[in-house]
């Protein structure tokens, strides 16, 4: 179990650190990744990199919260986004599947963005600090 | 660790069984509920109570991955909401810190919307099967 822990934690970092050979070692041949939001898929390590390679702007990863057992993972993870429009910011979770061996099957991102929150009763709520 | 794994689960379980003795019992009195993207916090168990028993509409939880060390914890779950508007339905997740008896001290929830997708490379990316 130690091991998916690991490996999901260096998913995350090896991202962070643009490793690309780390981080396809980390997963099989046939990963498939999936974006619910967006209802996107893509199949396969070598598709999977492309996508990473090129995806735009400067960002950054850092893990804050990792959970792992045998067949299942999360990383909660902070993230920075710069482009020429300007720096974003936010967290968001990666969720992984391994196999016996210990490789990622399976990775399912959920990227939550803020919204206003609906009304609420009085006297429940706090804002939350920064 | 089997401990928190089930309580992970139970928290779920009892809320969509609106089983509001049993769902309290797993948290401590001071427990901090946070919501990051509305940037909301409730502060204490019978707050944390009112706030679902009064939550409006019908909803359903159902579990779908269940991960927990001896310190954390993520319930990945599916839901429904049906109001007047009709039936909305979703994703969402709910991180979890437990103490040393194994109670829920914090709870930090994520429900993540659709959004369209940027502009992706050409070949990269098949829609998921719903």
């Amino acid at each position: 179990m130690a091991d998916t822990v690991t490996a999901a934690r260096r998913f995350v970092e090896l991202l962070e650190d643009r490793d690309w050979d780390g981080w396809t070692a980390l997963m099989t041949s046939d990963v498939v990744y999936d974006m619910p939001q967006t209802k996107e898929r893509i199949h396969g390590r070598s598709r999977y990199l492309d996508f990473n390679r090129t995806y735009p702007g400067a960002w950054r990863l850092t893990p804050k919260v990792v959970i792992a057992d045998d067949t299942h993972g999360v990383v909660w993870f902070e993230w920075t986004l710069d482009t020429e429009a300007g720096r974003e910011s936010g967290e968001a979770q990666a969720f992984f599947e391994f196999d016996d061996a210990g490789l990622i099957t399976r990775v399912t991102d959920f990227w939550p963005e803020p919204y206003d929150p609906p009304a609420r009763p009085d006297g429940l709520i706090s804002p939350m600090p920064s």
